[in-house]
């Protein structure tokens, strides 16, 4: 089962940026601890601040790998260009936040990925990733 | 362990109301699957279609069990009331929506629950409340 | 032929509020006229102010009635969760208003329940339900 | 007893257009059943495509008829001059539509005329005619 | 001197319709009034509650008459062709209003037509009339 | 004199939620005090979660008490059916609010019910409920 | 017949102030013509850039003066304090602009003063203060 | 104990202007009797139609009153200064509006200084200063 | 193959009105390019400037032309009536806008007629109109 | 004659993606035919998912080149700063959408691109790269 | 070389009000500072709550002055006759606020006054005058 | 001292770019100058019409320079990522734009980075990098 993982603008600073909303693990070192967690999956990951490049790697990796998990950061709720890469592709997309996106800014509310998406977790932490693999993990028979 | 699930309006017809949407399982025969995945956790379950009934509960199991999960059905979109009893409890609650609440009408995507909530699941179907427990479970040391 | 009523809150009051707008019979002197004059439809009634009530009436009858009337009163402006049980049953449901909604203040033009229901009939008085039997005997063969 | 029917823009395309929203039945057809229906009623139609030539009408009926079931089409959403007509007219005018326009698109649910007249029927077919026909006929001493 | 006043829907109802708000003059009496007031002036009169018609008169008066009055009703707040119309001809028109549109319903508060014309008299009653002729006469060198 | 305080949802926490905002008094043992305070007047309390239940007792103390307090939480925002209850009753009905709704949440500023009311106290605390006795007390002869 | 006109801020730069909009001619020449073309009309000026200098004013003059003449420039659109003045007192008021404010920025569009005027004279220049004491002229018996 | 009134634009044609809403005592009357209820507290009193006076007032008083009793009037809606001006003092503010603000215009329901303030008392007649006077002096133990 | 071009209000001035923004050509000159420029293409044309004619000329047409091109004018962002013309007939529409209307005033960004349209050119000239005439013929095998 | 075709995000999965609504020709294939169908055009060709690179392109191309045909996908409701690019450049712009941009989701009437391009032709398929060229092609003396 | 600086309503406070956003300076002791540093500068200060007496200080400096420095503080939100009397006058004028007012509540992102003014400097503190006294400065040949 | 300065899209053709907007200078020549007024400050220069390209120098250089200066150009009034950027980073920035962003179209009055920089200067053309760099010189001790 191959599933990836796509990290959108700044969260490569995870664990550095305001860390009382996202937290003090970086996300590498997480993802090793989920690779542990799931050794039967191959895990890849990719990390952007470029909005095309995310759009380039959901279009290369959209069409033969079991899921995909988005957190498209700061892109989630201006970006009609990925919301149409989603719905351009066959692999199912999970959209993943780390904080409650519903319970901070309005701007944070919208999203036109979300609707193109299979579903969302958003607010449960590092976790919602973990819950996400574990999701398409039961999809398969 | 002690999760409550609390179910709102119209969620008693799972199964049986627009399948195509919801899918055909009804939701407690999914409930006994759910206590055979988590034998460890002490589920319960309440389900309403009167607002102030949902409240009653998560105020009656809302400082002693370790979450709750709720789906507020279509109180969901218009409840403050529901929204200002999750801030007065002191159980963490996960909201799950079966369908991608983001997907569907406008109206649908205004939620005073969401922004109370520590975290929102949804479109991910009756694996939604799986994620749930799962979630809960690990949130405990 | 078995067509069901459920009028939503204050409609108790008819005949007692607001006379100017809602005239001054009260509905149960109505409802026999009503029942005389269509002897041959078996009609029943169900009066409650609370939604949830409404929502539970709604899915009771909603599987073998022929018909169903619904004036939800104030819960019309503001109801998801009544709009969806309407979808949810398969008995066709006829919206009736005594006064004209759509000429009164602009929060009384909003319905989500109008949108779910099969028709409406708004600001014809009591003659409204009357006409909403005629209409259901008539899409009988 | 004397009733108008004013039909506005494409209600001369009834059974031809969009037939899965407006039925099969051409308007003319169902006027002939109407007047059977009702011998005693003294029934007149006209359509026009033209904003202007139903206001015309309505001024020309609105003194002397004893009621005009009006369906001002897709003129219904934008004319704030046919609103006015019917204030200005003494003849009470019911408002019909043989679609459900509160559960299209958004536009369709904004109405000048629904304010004007005494009530309206909407969602139940060419039955609405009918009704309103019907309630006039009731109104009657 | 010459000068045009055109009057659009239901103002041929004028001392008929809504007197409280209109007043109980009909507007030919006025005009005759009008006609004696300003002997020297060329006034024509033209009225129709045809939007388009209204539009021919303008082009065909816009190009040699010295001033148009202009009260389009009903139109006022929804035409954006006759406003086009004002801006295509090269007579100037004055917009005149019986009755104060910035003291009534919302919708009325709204108008293409004052963004095209010179100015704007409203709620002075029919005086407004007689005041836009005074104005264009006291134009002319 | 008869006054009626009734109290909507989550308000059976008071003391126990969000004490930053509503204060550490429980409201029973505040009840105590406020009728010793107002010895001569008959004191009745009422507190639901469910909005049908308060609409239900405004209609019935609504025509024979000299006063309702109403305190309807979180369905101040959303109900315009306990709104619709207070113009149906005779009994005057004077809104209270515990805390500044107006320096709160944007949703938080919109009200049915206030329309309805005599008047409204919003943010002076407990004090709210013995300053609306204190007026009823006046208001008598 | 004594009429007093009221001109608000910046209206003392007519003449200097954005004369491609306002014109070249300063209030107090154009005063003396006035005063010439009605030598029966007592005729007062003030004018103040303090929005309660003008409210000041229009109460002192507004129980015993034949008419006022108010252009209350850029208090116009923000002014509620204004409108309610005008809705206190026994004079009539018209509103004169001496631009088309209704043909300008959007935020011109909106005075809580016209709703409470009688009438209003917008875009025909220094004339239109001429045309209102012409108006009111002729509402003298 | 000193407490402050501030009363705002056009109070000071209470008993004169709009009778119907705003009773007919003047305000200077209803001074002396709340001065004779409340002898052992100073009332000192302030009036103007000057936004910008009221902040003045609000600076001077608002650093050793014990209260400030503030019906802004038309100001309320609009004034941004004022609600900054409550903030920056440290006396507390308490709104009073003889009227029920919220059951009229629309514009009439936005306040910036109800932000600010302590709380409010709307719709209660004169009795609203009373009762601010007398919370304030329950506030001191 | 027979196609016809429906012009709308004003379009009849072209090269008259507004030329800085319409050009300075008059329609019936290009007409005559146009047809020679397509000699196997039978063109028919029309223009009013009533709205309810361009429908008339739609149902028409509409059966068996070809292809009908049509410029609404100012109609195009006020006619609900228009789009459902467009709905109703089987030739394809196609609309042409001489000026860029996406680059103008804001409410000539809305049109209800370009949804119900096969497609839209905007802002190409008389061009326009050409390109509509190529398109057609393209699509004939 | 040199004209530049951009296409923006997705439009490389032209063929692949959505065929419902952007048909099964893949662009490279269509682009040999329309270099086939203008061989006295130099034609060049660029597309990236990259919302800067399409900037950069318009930069490199927009001040010798004849015309540049646009289609910025997603980007075209949200980007800005294309729009700032495109008035940057001297060469003209005419924005292509392969589907009817009019005719599908609110957030795709939104373009900052098309108020400053030369104009739009849109929902005419592949065609509308056709037209455009033939545009440039007959603008050229 | 001469600059006035005009502070608005409650910046006679600062130091004073809400340190935390406006610090602990007092404008009069950072006045001399600013004098000190800017020797050459012949600088005037006036501060007024008064929104008239800005504008007509505006008016009085504005014809003569090489620069005018304005802190419009809370009208900076709501006044359109300050944002008129800058455009009256031919001094530039400079906008300074001491707090980033694009950071704080919603209605303090709107502003007449800065679509008036040359220029912006917003959330620098006091260091704000000082760089717009040095902008004028440089502005000089 | 270490200061770097970012410029967004279309920065790149300063000096060739709507001149009357923008002036004729181009950046890099002002560049120089900016270092010779400031020999003391170490300045680095980016430009990119990469969003992502922005969001990467910022994380780069935001550890540990002392100020940037961003001038995102078109990307302000729609990039979140670029606002959350800002904040995860900690060298503070100031936001400069050439024009008057609050005197311009509506869309660019929208400016997530804004809230997120420590202040912004705008309108005041290049001088505003000249003030920033000022700006941060004073904040050294």
């Amino acid at each position: 089962m191959k599933i990836g993982i796509i990290n959108g603008p700044n969260l490569n600073l995870l664990g550095v940026r305001e860390k009382e909303i996202y937290g003090n693990t970086d996300f590498l070192t997480y993802l090793e601890t989920l690779k542990e967690q799931f050794p039967e999956v191959e895990l890849q990951y990719f990390q952007s601040n470029i909005e095309g490049e995310l759009i380039d790697k959901l279009q290369e990796w959209g069409f033969d790998f079991d899921g995909i998990i988005l957190n498209a950061g700061g892109y989630t709720h201006t970006s009609v260009a990925i919301g149409d890469a989603i719905k351009a592709i066959t692999t199912p997309v999970v959209e993943v936040h780390i904080s409650n996106i519903l319970g901070r800014e309005d701007f944070r509310k919208i999203s036109h990925i979300s609707a193109s998406a299979s579903g969302i977790i958003s607010g449960l932490g590092l976790k919602g990733y973990d819950m996400a693999v574990y999701y398409f993990q039961q999809q398969t028979p």
